[in-house]
């Protein structure tokens, strides 16, 4: 038996901080939601934000500081920063909706939204398997699958708001939102291949 | 002599990714043609998209499991996913223009499309030269000459489509197209960018 | 007494990189100004520009063939190209400016151009420090102070874009300007982050 409790940390550390990815994609649904608060809602997820990025640097501090890590330096950081990064970009989601003042949103959004919480979900479940090096592959291959049906169901949403029923600013306002949804759920497809990659080191 | 099958098939797989960005070259200005089936010529841009990426992968995936590599591993990693991203972008031209529906286009714009397929054809005629590491300089030369001409180009698209002849929607559509196809030539510079570091380290 | 002489080599470039970005924020704020001769001082951010290339490519060079460094290779690279992307989005600003021939901006963009100019300052005076590798958690602190203020601003330039006062095609523009200083606002940020994980290792 081996006894790694520095290792053992960094497991807690990305499971900690996908959690609060899954976090954030609760949020960010609600914010959809009619009727929401937008001010007091986009506040919760700028809490969930800084939360992450707090799980973040500790990571980064520790990796900096410790002479043992579970795999590669670098892909601890990759992971790191992947995960933050998906933070960051549901976080600007609910931030645009506040700041354009959007009150209506095509219903094909809300697709986008699910299923980033399945990615979140998916993500928070895969971190504590990496310990064991168990199961990754059908967490990254779903992954990718959902990565596929968004990509549809941003083309498809993308054309409509282009079919000529949105006022131009409209366009402009729903086409930033939509594409900072799209590049959410390429950030969880970016973390997932760093997994995979982890794991056919590490094999 | 040396014999060094391992390496060799490293050079082979890049001269293979970047004949894909030739082909997808070649198909983006097919977009263009006056009366060209979008639908058709799109299905054939994601084929290509599909093949670059393969061959993408196959790379990454030799270069976790092989011992010796001809370059550093992280040059090899650079040049895979850099010539990758070329191939990413031109992809997202095309189909813009499908989801878009954009018809009419000015006219400067093919003048980037025959820029990007100049670029295309020679970094697929450099990629049999990492194997020597002869001629690449005229090659990498060449390369910031096109983007120097491009990013003129550029500015000159952009000022005519600001001009206030277009129609804010369109206007909206054309930007996003013309910095895709800007970011397409400034991929294959960082392509060329990576190739002459891995020039520098290994003279 | 340690006599490194190629090292302090490195220090002085770092300095004479981040002075011109020092210039670009300067010539950045000219361009603001009511009457600037647009053409002109966009040629001067050109030439900035330019002379920042080749002090970068200068450090890389170095970086390639010294074999003594006086920190790690990979956060030289991240350190000289980290700033060279700060010049290379304020040019993008200058040059925004220029070709959709803006005139009239909303007056708080102002105040993010004065806070590039401070963080410009701010890291200029920090890079020789890095020798002594002291006062550098002052500097870091106060750019993401600046960042946070920034990050402020920015929110409400753009609900002020969005309020309905201006022209969809104006709305465009200046959304595009205003993302573009935010975005060299938060360079500056990545590059204090760079020198933090600099000193925390060297430390």
């Amino acid at each position: 038996m081996r006894f790694r409790p520095v290792e053992a940390s960094f497991y807690d550390q990305f499971t900690e901080l996908a959690n609060h990815l899954a976090t954030g994609a609760r949020i960010l649904a609600e914010m959809l939601a009619d009727g929401a608060d937008h001010e007091a809602v986009a506040q919760r997820m700028r809490d969930a934000e800084h939360a992450a990025d707090e799980t973040t640097h500790a990571i980064i501090r520790r990796v900096n500081s410790t002479f043992i890590t579970p795999f590669d330096r670098e892909d601890i950081y990759s992971l790191a920063s992947g995960l933050d990064d998906v933070m960051d970009m549901m976080d600007e989601v609910v931030d645009m909706i506040l700041l354009y003042e959007v009150r209506h949103m095509p219903a094909e959004i809300s697709g986008q939204v699910e299923l980033l919480q399945r990615c979140a979900d998916l993500t928070s479940a895969a971190m504590p398997n990496l310990r064991s090096m168990q199961s990754l592959e059908e967490y990254w291959i779903e992954i990718n699958r959902l990565e596929n049906a968004g990509d549809k169901n941003h083309r498809r949403i993308l054309a409509n708001i282009f079919s000529g029923d949105f006022k131009t600013i409209e366009v402009l306002k729903l086409k930033d939102i939509v594409e900072a949804l799209e590049d959410a759920i390429d950030a969880f497809e970016r973390v997932a291949n760093t997994v995979e990659q982890i794991a056919v080191k590490e094999s």
